[in-house]
């Protein structure tokens, strides 16, 4: 399955390094805790790093319903550019112009719409939490009334999105082969430390945590 | 030093995670290696994920001089909000309400525009290449003419800028700190693998690698 391509989801430069297929978006966003949401306030730009789930092709996401983005949702829905970055590695080319970084983005753009349905809030609460944990909203206490009279969640279709991917070794430039400089990537990766356990928890940590 | 806080620095939500003290926000700055720039493109926005370096109270960052955000900074330059966020663990709350993400973040607003001047435009590259690896700008090839005029490099005044930092334990309501499930952190950090030489290199990785 591919997203279809739009002005907003093509590029002028390194068209090259963009894909559409569902598998390689879907993959990024559940492999993420954050994303970064781009969306339009007093025609300026502001952009808000947030916790986000997916289920299916939608994307969720939520915030106090005082907050500015939440607000001008209200009514009609935000316009909203939703992209999640993971970065994989620094790319060390013999030339400065070749360096770069290995990263895999997905840019999702839509109209967010706040979720009213009860039971699609609820099951969009639960999946912001297992994002967090696979199994962790089974193993905490769901809202009460008034929380969730607190939350608002957002929904955004996930149907205008590229997916940009760069990996491997440096491209310099075959007249750059013989420099005399170490060329390579130095690879990255989130690692979980130990679990720190808060005052007067006294149990082991869940397995999934591990 | 404190950034003077704005409307758009201030918050209606979480303003006791709010901070303008420039030395958090440099350090945050300088740990990262991505930024999240937000602007206003047809009226709807787009958030890109790119390196980025900081001089003093300036930050820096390139592209394509073909890609579409830098050719609308060629005359009057172009509004953005730079996001960098650093993501140091997950908080595990008793109720789903509390669950949270530790997380360190600048968010600047203002005006990029282009750099015309050479000498500061070889010392933005440089830095740049300085925020992947410090001392790497001294050991690897600087750019042709031919390079320079293909990069484009915008300069953001780090003027309006606020920090948000969230840390340390889950914030359960006193009601819940006997409910029968696990509550803390799980502390998430960004770790460097082995250099990876590219094809040809033989010499031994550089120091500032390790």
């Amino acid at each position: 399955m591919n997203f279809a391509p739009t002005a907003r989801t093509t590029s002028l430069r390194s068209p090259e390094k963009l894909r559409y297929d569902t598998a390689t978006a879907y993959a990024i966003l559940d492999a993420a805790h954050i994303c970064h949401i781009g969306y339009v306030h007093d025609g300026g730009p502001r952009v808000l790093p947030t916790a986000y789930a997916r289920i299916d092709d939608r994307l969720y996401f939520h915030g106090s319903t005082g907050s500015r983005a939440f607000l001008s949702a209200r009514d009609d829905g935000v316009d909203v550019c939703a992209t999640v970055t993971l970065e994989d590695g620094i790319v060390f080319a013999r030339s400065w112009f070749h360096h770069s970084v290995n990263y895999r983005c997905v840019m999702a753009h839509g109209r967010a719409r706040l979720v009213r349905d009860p039971d699609l809030r609820h099951q969009a609460l639960a999946a912001m939490i297992d994002a967090l944990a696979d199994g962790r909203s089974a193993d905490s206490r769901p809202p009460s009334t008034k929380e969730l009279a607190q939350t608002a969640v957002l929904e955004l279709p996930l149907v205008e999105v590229s997916v940009k991917v760069r990996s491997g070794a440096p491209n310099d430039d075959p007249e750059d082969a013989s420099a005399p400089y170490w060329a390579g990537q130095l690879p990255l990766s989130i690692v979980a430390g130990e679990p720190v356990p808060d005052t007067g928890v006294t149990r082991p940590p869940p397995p999934y945590l591990g």
